[in-house]
């Protein structure tokens, strides 16, 4: 057992044990920064782990703590293999949500170290968890995620910890920030954690979120849950699944299950039943919640080809009738439409047991619906015009149907969240769209005037401006060549300085929070990992903490952060050289650049 | 058994037989393109695999074919589990590399299918290989790489396929061709070929590359092969690399061990002898020749801290010094400089046995000399005047001493390739590096007036034009926030119509070809492959074909290309939605664009 601590610490708590792997390097705090040296002796060489643990501002905490935090600057071995996880009471469904967030508790620690050459020995971590309320295990919309944790040393040597949340979803918190401060010591070959801990920590927005499109590409269900993995240990929260588009409709739908027979790329890659269940319940472990999206009328195609309610599907030229190959919208005037819209909604009732439902509601195209006959002469008969007022009226007659039809299903009302659109436009928008329902999602720019007349007509927001928030932006074309449209690529610097709080200014009370967004027309299994990962974790600290400072002092702990990301087996994309890593603050300049 | 073909063929070839998994949708060839139609009858639906193989350009080769191709639109059921790869003759050097990479290719047919519902049946296959020279194993430079391929359905019904080739290289590439034409069929649950193919073939350009930097961020030995088995699979011939940087130093030098010790990033981030030798081995079977890069005098640092030799190492604000932290340059003044040189050249002589060598030279500033008083002191002393010109010489100085000490070590001249810098300029070109020794490597733009200066003074260059091969550029800054210094991002539509021959015009014959360079200061593991391919396939069909065509003719067998590397389990980039692959040439515009 050995307790290890700074150079700069006092003698008298330096113990400090031969070490197995000698090192030509040690690390030392100074200012702050972890800086690379010269090992004198290698024995007592000190790791860039642990000297990263003591050194960096909040032990590394991503997301970094908005509570009180204060902690003493000295590690202990932990023995990886005597850490329990207690809660007293019941069998509950919360206890086993407990039990299974234990047990990825444990998992997660043991992947930090490689199989072999762990040194034996080190104390018993014994983390007791204290829940306010044990009955429901839900993921509800906006509930508390708070918690306290402390850490200390027992007089009999083992190591306690204490979570104290209001419900399960605040303890994983804490879980997840004590899992946080243990590291792997590559150089004592030894676990290594901090022995004295207390921080109050939780979030200042309540929707932290990742948007995944499992339609443009297919996204295997591995990769989505490698996704809500990294999620959970960035304390994201909502994963805002657009499962379904115009090129595939890879849901399954048990009440209109032809809509998945035709609309999948293929047979196998398609979610089933099974699938969406364990990636619930998964999400759930790692306090995410799964938020559908039905996008509709735009945004159906593939699937509904038989069923007669499709406008302009696959229609050419694309350009003339939607934003991108295969056009495709649902005819809002045929009755029918909307009980197969409702056996969709059922199904996902059903499956998501939604207390929040996403509509999507963007890019409906007048020129899809005007090019269709029957469409143009059913609005002629109907005494609609032919013309924006007309089409508008048009849309507003399947928002309200198809809202109906959702609540039916439902049984009670629930906050609906739709896209930024025409409909959302200052002229309609308090007409057809009451702010009691509609929570909007915003995808235009970060300085789009829209943003403001929404808040001043209190409507509730969510922030997906692609200016910041679109990982799809910044590569190749794929329907010409150069660039794709909301190119260039957005740096993680830029999501980290999004913030919700500046765009909103005095309404800051109505943003709900924000989400990433990868739209999937240039990523698939290969890629998806790399384009989330690490920069959805920089929207997770600006989520959480909602940050004064800015990414500039947030470097050093999210290059920490994305390294534990690797861990995890979620392949993250590099950012720097390790070089930068190893000597921190050595490679960020204050925009003096050469060009080679 | 069965013999599949188009819809449009002939009913009299048209064998089909029950399939076990039904579909509902079918492939038909229409004016070349593979359209996704309902399936009439789900017994004779048509994969798209099949399609594909019999409708496109070239049977989806690629790189595309230089000499003749006649294939019949003919499949026929092969047996995976009964394929030889047979060479007459004794054991020899060139017999095990055949063994070795019939091994390879049996073992990625065999990767094309799931392990699982494979329908036996099928024919067995039989390759003949006639080597001409069967001697030397050796990857020269330059080699004929030609072959002719041949396939046919035996009497006995046996399938016959019979390469020729000067030398095991050109065989191999025949073997890469063949193995294109084998699919995996997802609706019959068989492996499908060509029955009748005659095809000649070989490169435009002998120099088709990859640069892979391993010095900014390692990168394991695991991602090297794989980068290397993409690269044969898309006939690429030259693995360039970089080994060594400021940032630090895997390479394990036998002599001077030191080097390795103190420049790596930790002891496991380094590339051991026995590394080494097995990524040479595993090039050779897949045609790739290992061409080792020691940059010199910049781009060194790391390692070198206790030699002395050193100038400007880490030297702050990097900005005055180099391009990127840390700086460093050996310091040309001292001749014991040299005799680590020596050294580390000995070293990889030994272990690449090169017949052509890259020795960097590129990025040397003069503010890191001027920096070093005892560099200026020794410069007055010697006469050398403290300006450019003064520099240069001191730079000559170097280069000259380096290429002796080189050339004492290998026994004999072998080319020299250099980086365009400010010892390329036309001022000191001639001067300084004559063209019988020096290649020069160019990596400013495309239409840089320096390469007409190299061409017309008669140096063979390589292209890695950044602004069409850069494969690091177009993400987030690393130094500043925005966007990294080459942005943007360079989709694989630039890469393809990146031509030599354009560029060089009437000098194309010194056109050895071109690399694809991943500088990795934002690249490690996690994102390599999808950093490097498909897009550096791109350039292996430009240096294959010089094609007059442009990359809208190419664009269908690429994207089949890129679905055969991810077979290959790598993690090749998405670049469209599956709906485009599904319903080829509907997602092509010509410039016509809406923005969403």
């Amino acid at each position: 057992m050995s307790r290890i601590c700074l150079l700069l610490c006092l003698a008298s708590i330096f113990l400090v044990q031969q070490v197995a792997s000698s090192s030509e390097w040690s690390y030392i705090c100074q200012k702050g920064n972890c800086l690379k040296v010269r090992a004198e002796q290698k024995e007592s060489a000190i790791s860039l782990g642990a000297c990263r643990l003591m050194c960096s501002s909040y032990a590394s905490l991503w997301p970094k703590p908005t509570g009180k935090m204060e902690f003493k600057k000295s590690l202990i071995q932990l023995n990886v293999n005597s850490i329990d996880v207690l809660m007293p009471g019941e069998d509950t469904p919360v206890k086993r949500l407990v039990s299974a967030a234990a047990q990825r508790f444990k998992k997660n620690i043991d992947l930090l170290a490689p199989e072999n050459g762990r040194k034996p020995g080190g104390r018993s971590l014994v983390v007791n968890l204290h829940l306010k309320k044990t009955g429901s295990d839900k993921v509800v919309y906006q509930q508390d995620e708070t918690y306290s944790l402390n850490v200390s040393v027992h007089t009999d040597g083992r190591i306690i910890s204490d979570i104290e949340a209001e419900n399960f979803y605040g303890a994983r918190n804490g879980l997840e920030s004590l899992s946080q401060l243990i590291i792997w010591d590559d150089i004592r070959s030894e676990y290594q954690m901090l022995d004295s801990v207390y921080l109050k920590d939780g979030p200042v927005y309540p929707h932290r979120g990742i948007l995944l499109d499992t339609a443009r590409n297919f996204i295997s269900t591995d990769s989505i849950k490698r996704t809500i993995e990294a999620m959970g240990a960035s304390k994201l929260n909502i994963f805002h699944w657009h499962i379904t588009d115009s090129q595939s409709f890879p849901y399954t739908s048990k009440s209109a299950p032809y809509l998945t027979k035709l609309g999948a790329y293929t047979p196998s890659k398609v979610y089933s039943s099974q699938d969406v269940d364990e990636i619930i319940a998964f999400g759930k472990v790692r306090g995410v919640k799964v938020l559908p999206e039905f996008d509709a009328p735009a945004h159906v195609g593939e699937g509904w080809q038989d069923t007669g309610y499709l406008a302009c599907f696959d229609k050419k030229p694309w350009q003339k009738y939607c934003v991108e190959p295969p056009c495709g919208q649902l005819d809002p005037t045929q009755d029918g439409m909307y009980d197969v819209l409702e056996l969709i909604y059922k199904d996902m009732i059903e499956q998501f047991d939604p207390d929040i439902f996403h509509m999507g509601g963007d890019e409906v195209h007048e020129g899809c619906w005007d090019s269709e006959r029957k469409i143009a002469e059913w609005m002629t008969d109907n005494n609609y015009t032919l013309n924006e007022a007309g089409f508008i009226k048009l849309w507003d007659k399947f928002q309200r149907e198809a809202l109906k039809r959702f609540t039916k299903q439902r049984g009670y009302d629930v906050p609906i969240i739709l896209w930024t659109s025409t409909l959302t436009d200052e002229k309609y928008l308090m007409k057809y769209l009451p702010n009691s329902t509609y929570i909007i999602q915003i995808w235009t720019t970060g300085s789009d005037k829209q943003i403001r007349v929404l808040l001043e007509n209190g409507y509730r927001t969510i922030l997906s401006n692609y200016d910041a928030l679109y990982f799809d932006c910044g590569f190749g074309s794929w329907v010409a060549d150069g660039n794709n449209w909301c190119s260039p690529y957005i740096g993680w610097q830029k999501v980290y300085e999004n913030s919700p709080a500046k765009i909103a200014g005095k309404y800051s009370h109505l943003m709900m929070g924000a989400e990433a967004a990868l739209w999937t027309e240039q990523s698939d299994d290969a890629s998806v990992d790399g384009r989330i990962w690490p920069r959805a974790a920089a929207l997770a600290e600006r989520l959480w903490a909602e940050p004064k400072s800015t990414w500039k002092d947030a470097e050093d702990r999210f290059m920490i952060h994305r390294e534990r990301l690797l861990k995890f087996k979620v392949n993250a994309d590099s950012l720097q050289p390790e070089w930068c890593r190893q000597h921190q603050g050595s490679c960020s300049t204050d925009g003096i650049l050469n060009m080679p």
